[in-house]
């Protein structure tokens, strides 16, 4: 027996998306068939809207309702710190965290040469850019400090590098790092902690994350 | 940091689903805002669609594309046998394993007395009806047999009860086979098989599988 074409239809659309296998797909779609009509005529008008009604900032590359994104646009931030962050969802998790106050710069992926992704593909121009008029915007403000020194002044005082810990996302913090020193001296470059996440059983946990564990080690 | 409203719209949708959590929801909405925009267009179209285009059978309520539906018009098919599931979905498991070839009837659930779920909310008419109408038709074909008989004869020789091996399930079943049974002492109504599913382990098998196991052993 086939599926009737407008459930294959509709199961097929789930398919597509990440995680989701072939009887989840026909499982979801029942689901809705079954479901008030109301909830599938909200859902397709959420799906039509979704790219209607959301932008991507100019500056940092995240998701927002308004371009600058509200991140950029906040001044109760520290502008001097930018996080580097693969995805505008690890915004959310860090945001979440509430721990960060700096801005933030989405690459839009990792360095990975298996699926040939190279540095050019990645929104590294735009940070370089960032960091580049913020320089610019310290000499106009004050041009004498800037001869008095042999490195470029920023008003980005640091870069966090929060790529995955994923050996792409190692390979493309280690590229940045590289990249933003050799431009930038005095600009602090860091790589986000690494180690036994909370919970964690120092017994089950594997090899590399205990030696970054043991490198990551801090005064007590 | 709020999510955008188009996006908390559609993984708000997204959460509605069965097994669907809020950060799945969300990291859901995100792929598909990064995914070609025909694709959210062609899952918005499929989702209005679904409705429209699909009917529930009025004899067996399974679900398809014409009513009757393709199983209960089908000419090659059993109609001797008709097999009692939960879901429309069970009807789809059982044809992919291609043993059985008889009818079908959709009950649209279980007794369930702690959801408040009785046997008349369920499409329980709806099988006694079809029962009854194959007396009826057995009767006008051959009147003769029927007075020799001490019990209706009817062209339905079996009912296999196909519901859920769940507390539910069973006592749904344990129901339909007393109402059946009392109704019909001809009819042979079967229970589907229930012990050791493929690959399990005897030795971690829980009790009520291999009580079910043992009960159900057959000749080899």
């Amino acid at each position: 027996m086939n599926l009737p074409k407008a459930i294959r239809n509709l199961a097929e659309a789930f398919e597509r998306l990440p995680g989701i296998g072939p009887k989840t797909a026909t499982r979801l779609s029942y689901y809705l068939l079954q479901a008030p009509e109301t909830e599938a005529k909200k859902f397709a008008q959420a799906l039509e809207e979704l790219k209607e009604n959301t932008k991507i900032c100019s500056v940092c590359r995240n998701i927002d309702e308004a371009d600058p994104c509200s991140i950029c646009t906040d001044s109760s931030r520290d502008t001097s710190v930018i996080c580097v962050v693969e995805r505008p969802t690890d915004i959310l998790a860090l945001e979440k965290s509430g721990k960060y106050r700096g801005l933030y710069h989405v690459l839009g992926g990792v360095i990975s040469p298996l699926n040939s992704i190279g540095p050019e593909e990645l929104y590294i121009d735009g940070l370089v850019e960032r960091l580049a008029s913020s320089v610019k915007r310290r000499e106009e403000e004050n041009p004498k400090s800037l001869n008095a020194n042999r490195y470029p002044l920023i008003a980005v005082r640091e870069v966090v590098l929060a790529t995955n810990a994923s050996l792409e996302g190692e390979a493309t913090a280690m590229y940045l790092s590289k990249l933003l020193k050799s431009a930038y001296p005095n600009l602090r470059v860091t790589r986000i902690g690494r180690g036994l996440p909370v919970g964690a059983d120092l017994e089950y946990a594997d090899d590399v994350t205990l030696t970054r564990a043991m490198e990551g080690r801090q005064e007590y």
